[in-house]
């Protein structure tokens, strides 16, 4: 195989209580990267599209140039990469654009250069996603495997895929509105009290058994964030009403995807989400933004070959 | 029914990373409480044996007593009930001994006066506990209801009981030395960093997930806490030795049990528990403590009539 063209799925981290510890991949969004083998090694990138012109072609200062180059490293083949990357889902949304094209490098590079574990990449992932906004898999990790995923520790890296509720629909809505992810970074408290603690160790353990027992409705209700999400909140405008008026409209729970400035509600069916998702825009357009709305299942695949 | 004979087991709170939120029942130690039903209003406690006298046999001063009369509160019929308390635990050791007298009393009060759902006491239960060492249900839950018990809300009150894999043994070694509860709440740090808070909510998720995957050692591999256990293990003479001990013998994990100064250590077989708990008793006695060391099963019955 000399060329092959990956897609890679939007992903919601910091899903609830799990900051940095559980990330779930979505349906509708994703970014594409189309790779080809060179003989001259290392990564270029010959094209981006999708982006605005935002993105540096420069492969060290792009999460699919990082992750490329470190899967290449993997790799016992010489030779090289040219990518060309697709972006399909906004920038700075809160939806882990820059894990899926690093997602969907990874994954490439992999393709052509015979790595056929999709864990093997994970470090390779995650020092994309450190190159341009930290070190977390929430994003990368769901991104390249699929479903929802936990990483149940990072020194040493183990993470798993778990179960989810086969109804479980993700509504999502993303106002034109951007936060920097460093700005949301740097509102995350450094010191949690206790309490706050042992609050979303409560509702994190809830939602565990949710995924494993298949119950949508207790999985969306345990999406209760005592610490990151009060604390980013104030940073995405309209955010208190948005969420009160998914609440309102049958959201089993609500909060922010990732850094924001998406907001996600926890379903079960197309149509309730569809109906939640009206009511989320609408009180989106009373704080002054406009608003996409995507009902989204979970996308179980992951990076996969197009 | 005019008497009743409940027994009610030992627990074992802050399951690793799951401070005030898990707690498993345990077998081969409890309390046992007789209660007879009285026409006079209220509870009196008529004899304690096995605490070496002290504990009070004043009813709001005694778990036992407390619990019993919450309950009383929840019956709609007029009486009250005479208790005689047996401890078949040593106190302050770390093993719910005040919530083992309390489940059991409550338990004892709903037997007399036709109260059913186990659930309904879960009040009285924590009342109980409160008025003696805070306001917490990793030890009263599982000791009324059995097996593993997640806590995943105080306000509102949310707890529900999960699978635990078949072969789980637990280690339980018990020096003689006294950790006063109030100095082990005491050194429980009121601010966490981050970091801390996402390394135990990763542990707590696996222990989560090998509880329902039944995978004894990944269960015991997630006895992990970056938050309570440095913090208390300087109150137990020889901890780390002993904690050493056991994962050098073959356990999977191992913590303090509670307040302390119990240490539990997980494995798959009462063979390799023997193995592991002599190890544990070395360490102590080079320690300079004598212990006394048991190797429990799940108990999932929770508290349950005689």
């Amino acid at each position: 195989m000399d060329t092959v063209t990956i897609f890679a799925p939007a992903t919601i981290a910091n899903l609830g209580p799990g900051f940095d510890v559980l990330g779930l991949a979505v349906t509708g969004k994703g970014d594409v990267v189309e790779a080809r083998k060179t003989v001259a090694p290392g990564v270029t990138i010959e094209a981006i599209s999708g982006d605005g012109g935002r993105l540096p072609r420069d492969p060290v200062k792009n999460t699919a140039g990082v992750a490329a180059g470190e899967a290449l490293k993997l790799a016992r083949e010489r030779g090289g990469v040219a990518l060309k990357l697709r972006k399909d889902m906004p920038l700075g949304s809160g939806l882990g654009s820059s894990a899926a094209s690093a997602a969907a490098a990874a994954w490439a590079v992999a393709q052509l250069y015979g790595i056929s574990e999709k864990e093997a990449l994970l470090p390779a992932c995650l020092a994309a996603e450190a190159a341009v906004s930290g070190y977390h898999a929430d994003n990368v990790g769901p991104s390249l495997l699929g479903g929802l995923v936990l990483i149940s520790s990072y020194h040493p890296l183990q993470i798993q895929t778990l179960p989810t509720p086969p109804d479980l629909h993700l509504v999502l809505v993303t106002p034109a509105y951007e936060v920097p992810t460093a700005q949301a970074r740097a509102v995350v408290p450094k010191q949690i009290p206790l309490e706050k603690v042992i609050a979303n160790s409560g509702q994190l353990s809830a939602m565990l058994a949710a995924s494993f027992k298949g119950d949508t409705a207790a999985f969306g209700r345990a999406v209760v964030d005592a610490i990151i999400e009060p604390a980013r909140a104030h940073l995405i405008p309209g955010f208190q009403q948005v969420k009160e008026a998914a609440l309102r409209a049958g959201a089993y729970g609500c909060s922010i995807s990732g850094a924001g400035p998406t907001v996600f509600a926890v379903t079960d069916s197309l149509e309730a989400g569809q109906a939640i998702g009206a009511a989320m825009q609408e009180a989106f357009q009373e704080a002054g933004l406009s608003s996409t709305v995507n009902v989204a299942l979970v996308d179980a695949a992951g990076a996969r070959q197009l």
